[in-house]
């Protein structure tokens, strides 16, 4: 890759050429991008999937407004938990019959959290990372809190490696797959091979890896896994999350939030909860479907591009950032937060820069999205299916002008929002 | 009450005159509904309202496919749960700042539930109804299990009356207000006081009241409520439930879904969870923005028409139905499910058949959609701001010939359907 890497330094024609030869070029057709844009965001949220247009208008106009309640069976509503998992399931490792969409990904790590130490009733320990998506932490808690004499234990915080964190008090350990603000990726079939020694289930959070790179749920023997479709999969603004439970766990998982739609005969209208078959369990109440519908072109799309490429491109893209910036961007007190690896790396580069709030709002200025985190991360992310090298060579030489003019000192860049 | 339906009874032609007398008439040109379709489901899956489009077509094209992230702010995404819970909050007789939209009704109901559970930590028995729509008593079951030696009473099965039910013990009446089934209207003032009295906490589902016939959360000083907003409030197929948490309880109320979006300072990312202040705490994670926009068109024309007006000829529509069906339909072994009496009955009429089934698809057939829960119940549901009386007379005019003919015994009127 460095060799590949080093040409593309050389000059924005080379990335041009570079775009010319890319076998996943012709997808930026897929997606309705403003012109000019260059969105290095959509590890946050995805663009709008052309085809999205097509299924909202059928679902709006067709079955809501024209077939009404009776697209429950005819349009195939209340199935789409499980159409809509199915498509999931190749993009994550999974075999049939172990995902469905529903509800969003902090409902859904209360239910695998919840369901896990079900599983381990003696144990009294869950296991997760000081640096997860907060959302993890706190519904942790929550779970916690239901139950008595839990405790946690924090990667990071109690010990640095989970072999330090690992007894036979740990229920559960949960961690993300990519870390949403560095972008390291974690060896997840090793993680669990040491979870599964000391008897513990796993817990994964493909958040920020579903769709972008090749996750491998069944063969490394994952237990449970959520994860968002917004980001990578371009489901639509807080597009409903999907669950993963492993087919050996299905019989005796129990989902305490047990609503009708969970139930072995929701229409018996039967006055016990009785738990589905299989992964249909983890159904809890009525779901939105004008979201679910925006959602299926952006998981068609994921299914029809070749994932191995995607992740390839994704490596390459990062890595042509990381170059740009270290050689163009050196000088300006920036330094790179996420693994240089890029086999260690998901699809986001993190720039620690002490003004980078600042950094990222004159980056938008000159329409190139990014994101901040406090207190110093920039965050790049990098979606292979519509961004060209061009665009991470532009992103790199606007970054440099923004640091080399200082244009991150104007007022109305320094202005502080509530959101970002 | 009583001389204005003879009057209707009279001929078509008097309600042609009542239709064009009527206040509320105008209301339908906001609606697109199928021609010649006559909408007695309503109480299930309200029509799309047609100003959804323009919110719908803004939030797809400008707000996801143009502005992307930025709309989390500029569009005001994040902040949809308490703007469009404000929307909501004069409908159910709320002060502001006690509502959010949020999740499904199942998952409201596990939260309020929950809450109301610890607030009274020394008792052990949840109170509720045999007849609840069973994802209350599903849910209910969930709480219970996360807790010790909770018990559950049921109204209908362990007792007649809640006076019955109630001693030192309970620790949490749930009812809902309108019975799903058979439309019963509950004296909600009056069993919050027998409630209290007790020293337990109320939590109301009004699934099946909320924008249809006046609701009075505060006045009657309902602890916990919840509901459904793509019944009479035609949000769109499964758009985003509300709760509402009394500002009284606020303070001390404990949301076990401990998701980012219900945070102090969601954008810290820190590690601990910190309840945000007020019924902010109520909020999850990550909802789907798409169904939310969905959902706006339907709560402002909630809150436009005037809900006595609506009450007023709900109670007609359901009066003249009855009459209708009495007079004509007497002598095929149809029974009324309902409260005779308008003032203890919802915005819906259950009739007992025992081919309701067929009946149901048969009348579907004349385009005249309702719906049928076993074993035997009839559904008809009426929406005031779509439907005319001469829609009224139209229904039942063919339930008449669909049982004078015996037309529903046709053989493709017979199959069992998946969902009704």
């Amino acid at each position: 890759m460095r060799t590949h890497i080093n040409n593309l330094l050389e000059s924005r024609t080379a990335c041009e050429q570079e775009d010319i030869a890319d076998p996943l070029y012709h997808w930026q057709d897929e997606f309705q991008l403003p012109q000019d844009l260059i969105y290095l965001d959509g590890n946050s949220l995805g663009p709008l999937p052309k085809r999205a247009l097509k299924y909202l208008e059928q679902a709006i106009q067709k079955e809501w407004a024209e077939d009404l309640i009776t697209s429950w069976n005819r349009a195939g509503w209340w199935n789409l938990p499980e159409t809509l998992g199915e498509f999931i399931a190749p993009l994550i490792g999974a075999a049939s019959g172990q995902v469905i969409v529903s509800d969003s990904t902090s409902l859904n790590i209360y239910k695998a959290v919840h369901a896990a130490l079900r599983l381990r009733p003696e144990r009294t320990v869950i296991v997760s990372e000081a640096d997860s998506f907060p959302t993890d932490l706190y519904i942790m808690e929550g779970v916690a809190s239901t139950r008595q004499n839990m405790q946690r234990r924090l990667l990071g915080t109690d010990g640095n490696s989970l072999a330090e964190l690992l007894d036979d008090q740990v229920a559960v350990v949960s961690l993300s797959h990519v870390n949403y603000r560095t972008g390291e990726l974690l060896p997840i079939a090793e993680l669990v091979k040491q979870t599964h020694a000391a008897g513990a289930l796993f817990v994964l959070d493909t958040c920020h890896s579903a769709g972008i790179l090749p996750v491998e749920l069944d063969r490394w023997g994952v237990d449970f896994a959520v994860g968002c479709t917004y980001k990578y999969l371009n489901g639509g603004p807080g597009s409903p999350a999907f669950i993963y439970v492993a087919k050996q766990h299905q019989q005796e998982a129990v989902n305490p939030l047990s609503g009708w739609w969970g139930h072995a005969r929701p229409f018996a209208f039967e006055e016990n909860y009785q738990a589905a078959e299989g992964i249909l369990r983890f159904r809890t109440g009525t779901q939105p479907i004008l979201a679910f519908r925006g959602l299926q072109a952006g998981l068609e799309i994921a299914q029809e591009a070749d994932i191995h490429q995607v992740r390839i491109k994704s490596q390459r893209l990062t890595q042509l950032f990381i170059e740009l910036v270290k050689m163009r961007c050196g000088n300006f007190g920036i330094t790179l937060q996420s693994p240089t690896d890029p086999e260690k790396r998901g699809s986001q580069v993190a720039l620690h820069c002490l003004n980078g709030f600042a950094v990222i709002q004159a980056l938008s200025a000159r329409k190139i999205i990014a994101d901040f985190r406090a207190p110093g991360t920039m965050r790049f992310g990098f979606a292979p299916l519509y961004l060209r090298y061009t665009d991470v060579w532009d992103a790199a030489e606007a970054l440099f002008e923004v640091l080399e003019t200082e244009e991150w000192r104007k007022e109305c860049f320094q202005q502080k929002a509530a959101v970002t």
